[in-house]
């Protein structure tokens, strides 16, 4: 089996956690790290090179594949010099501040016949695996919402991340995770956005709720914010014929209800004094819910380390590259819009649907 | 003290609840009640004056006020003949089908100088009291978010409910409640409108989710469904120095959160195999955010009487009316905008704010 043969270009925080779990895999070995700080390289166990300057580790024949983990704002400049130096990509998530960058980035990948991918690693998140597996069964009968929500308590954001020139923010940061979730998730066009995007406890976006209006009906709804301080639940789904709660990344918490078909028998002079006068909405008995564990998952690993063994088989030819160039590209145009939306607090059309 | 001497016009739902509940306050007297059905007119116990035809109502000298508790359809008609009768009128809600009606329906009131107001009575609720509590007293510095959720399991509607020709569907049922509360609750004037609603397993609306824009930055939204079956918190909101939430209508589970200050460290090889590569999003150690109790909310009752306990005082002379006209057409107006977004998929621009 062919190995991946990976220099990571940035020894900040992602650096280090593909060194200290990709790193630990049989088939990838990283060759080489570079880092402009030493102290960041000396943090590193191991026999691979060492470099302060990314132009000498892409002069590495050891290197085959190189890892593009520095601030967002600098993604561009190295794919652009590991594209002429030959060398695969992986990029890290987002790919590029813009479809601008991405399209330059792309054109040079595919000028020198190298390999193009984005760590998109979310899609094989538990979470979001029994999302698509109950949506596949179609268990829930007509889907007619859809929430993805992350809600953190911490509210101050990290190093870089606080800087928008260097790709700060949120909707970078963690909702282009959620976007290309919910863009593999939800086949169909989306014709509009909204969205509303607040700096809360940061200089950046900390805060942002998405609306994407999709061509069949759906409006899909994504929610995110460092400061919310009860937590709601990671994906809170519905058809016309059961709902879908799955609590956190783990989905460890989570259940399908369904409708038992229970009809509460209204007293012959109406009283329901825990909710006022209504009756749609009066006090809920148990039995008219059926709770349903959330379905198992086939996935063997919870490492994380599920993009890297796509790479791997893609290597080998025993597997076809997962993250697409064009699956990249549309998120950074739907995040495009949806900063557009954003900026001016009004619903953008995308005339030809994305 | 002066009585309130009450027709009642519609001796269903609500208007037997009338029966049942404002008619056991001293200062009511429920004179006469009214309905097309003799059958329904016999639930009703006591020395009160019946009759079928509303137009017999309007002649009896023992009614000064009535309570128009037909289908939706017919409150026009209803307060238009209770005007030129001369009595004071309380229109259940939603006042109208649309703001038209609501025009015709007020200018009769004035013409014929009788008082005019809506049973909106759910601004009395003790989950609405205690969010507008905590928003007077500032405790969650600025704020930034807002939902006002409601969610119910047994799908079906009842009654003429689910026929939008009688003014059905959940936006006129609920939602002319929430959209009232909300618009009371945030000052401000709503400049754009975005809307999704659905007939999940009915022939009416039975799910929408709404965001009102409002000039000041604050995007509130509202979700409603009938058919969303995990119970989630009737109200969440947030500013940037705490959050609020309260999970339903009795307000006797919520709590206010506020963040202590506590910074998780972070391990020299961040690993955090709960939620994957993610610092801002890691796992969250129960001292970093203190609770503290929902705030008590002055409300010597909790009968759902409270809306005639104003009206009481405003024949008294001791209240103003807390319901105004004014208020009523807002609620209609913004209804309106929201069955066009829901119609159009789009944003409503509202060019003067509204």
């Amino acid at each position: 089996m062919k190995h991946l043969k990976l220099g990571i270009i940035g020894f900040g925080f992602m650096g280090q956690w593909h060194n200290n779990h990709a790193g630990t895999m049989e088939e990838v070995d990283i060759t080489a790290i570079c880092d402009m700080d030493p102290a960041k390289l000396e943090k590193a166990e191991g026999a691979m090179a060492k470099y302060e300057d990314y132009h000498d580790l892409l002069k590495d024949p050891n290197v085959e594949w190189v890892m593009i983990s520095v601030p967002n704002h600098l993604h561009r400049q190295v794919a652009l010099d590991a594209a002429r130096a030959k060398k695969h990509m992986i990029v890290e998530k987002p790919c590029a501040m813009n479809v601008a960058e991405f399209d330059e980035m792309y054109r040079a990948a595919q000028d020198n016949g190298v390999l193009f991918t984005v760590d998109q690693n979310r899609r094989w998140d538990r979470d979001y695996s029994v999302v698509k597996k109950v949506l596949e069964e179609g268990k829930l009968g007509n889907l007619y919402m859809i929430r993805s929500s992350h809600y953190g308590v911490f509210g101050k954001m990290h190093d870089w991340h606080v800087y928008p020139e260097c790709g700060g923010g949120m909707l970078y940061d963690w909702g282009v995770h959620l976007i290309d979730q919910m863009l593999e998730l939800i086949p169909g066009r989306i014709v509009r956005i909204a969205a509303d995007m607040k700096e809360v406890v940061n200089e950046v976006d900390d805060y942002f709720k998405l609306w994407f209006y999709f061509d069949h009906g759906l409006t899909a709804e994504i929610e995110l914010g460092t400061l919310l301080l009860k937590h709601m639940p990671r994906w809170y789904v519905s058809g016309d014929q059961g709902t879908l709660v799955v609590e956190n990344i783990k989905a460890d918490e989570g259940a399908l209800y369904f409708p038992t078909g229970f009809r509460p028998s209204l007293p012959e002079t109406a009283k329901n004094l825990d909710a006022g006068p209504t009756r749609t909405f009066s006090s809920k008995p148990e039995e008219a819910v059926r709770e349903e564990p959330i379905p198992e998952v086939k996935q063997k690993h919870n490492d994380w380390n599920d993009f890297f063994r796509n790479v791997i088989g893609v290597i080998n030819g025993t597997e076809e590259m997962a993250v697409k160039p064009e699956q990249v590209r549309r998120v950074l145009q739907v995040m495009e819009l949806v900063r557009r939306a954003g900026e001016s607090r009004t619903v953008i059309e995308c005339p030809e649907g994305i």
